[in-house]
């Protein structure tokens, strides 16, 4: 029965340690299998926003605009593309069933953070273009290009909204990197042990 | 002396303890001071940003520009307001003489990340924004304002380049806050005396 396990946990001699580990190897598999999936779902969507971005482009009578036009809109498929390789890569790794090292800890919590910031930007620049090109900005003679160019504006604001879902993950992903990190310190200091 | 207070009140017992008691007392202050300066940077160079926006306007002999007539320079105004704000009064906290408690280890790192992120994408628009001033974008015939608003583009990057300055800081500051937060978990789980 499960109680008597949980009991022999608690009171006994030698099985407590061997139960204790096999408690925190299960709930170490689990976390390992949640932060792999954590880490595929920046990939789909950001492959998902690219691929969207990337067929972004609309002829009138009078022009064609295609995402390429736009610097904030290039940079969004660039960082999207990187952002989606780097999170194969690192749900790969993290899905590997065995300790991390210290130096594997910082590097994911570096990448982690810079990506975290690159697609933050990206997001940010191409939702501030997407603005501009919705309302305009009549003091510098910016016109409004969405109101010849809808089904443009259409499908970049779903790419935007797509990466801003990423870049959601990508908060808690490095958060949980830098729990990841920072909890292994202190360690040294308190432990007799070690 | 209220050293030995507190090395009684731990230990209680050899020499060696109560020296590294010392060491890590003094150890801590220094971190105290040296955060609480960290914190006060983005004080003065959100203040610097905010101002110098805040004076930006220009009149030529056909148009007046302000940093008003563009969303993303008024919303670079309130981010460097709000953050400057925030960084006094962490700031102030910081520097407090007495261990911080869990709650306020998660407030710091809860408010240093959105600050951080915020600052980030007020930055990030704003120099997309001065991209398209300097640049304009011929295909959806958006002129190049700096030609005639060469000052005013100036000040604008300033203030921007500045913003990026704090930008780095809040980065580094969210770092430690994390740190101070993440390495006092796993603690309860090693240590065989809590």
């Amino acid at each position: 029965m499960a109680m008597d396990n949980t009991d022999t946990k608690i009171h006994g001699g030698g099985g407590e340690t061997r139960l204790g580990q096999d408690d925190e190897n299960d709930n170490k598999s689990g976390m390992r299998s949640a932060e792999a999936m954590l880490r595929l779902s920046p990939v789909i969507l950001c492959v998902a926003a690219l691929v969207l971005m990337l067929k972004d482009s609309e002829t009138n009578e009078l022009a064609s605009l295609s995402y390429s036009n736009l610097g904030a809109f290039r940079y969004l498929v660039h960082v999207n593309g990187i952002c989606a390789g780097y999170s194969l890569v690192a749900a790969i790794i993290a899905a590997m069933p065995r300790p991390i090292t210290m130096s594997q800890a910082w590097t994911f919590f570096f990448f982690d953070q810079v990506l975290t910031y690159l697609i933050l930007g990206a997001a940010a620049v191409a939702t501030q273009v997407l603005y501009l090109a919705e309302k305009g900005d009549t003091t510098i003679t910016w016109s409004s290009a969405c109101e010849s160019f809808g089904g443009f504006c259409h499908k970049a604001t779903a790419s935007v909204v797509i990466t801003f879902i990423a870049v959601l993950c990508y908060a808690l992903i490095s958060i949980i990197s830098s729990y990841k990190l920072f909890s292994k310190y202190d360690a040294p200091l308190r432990r007799p042990d070690s």
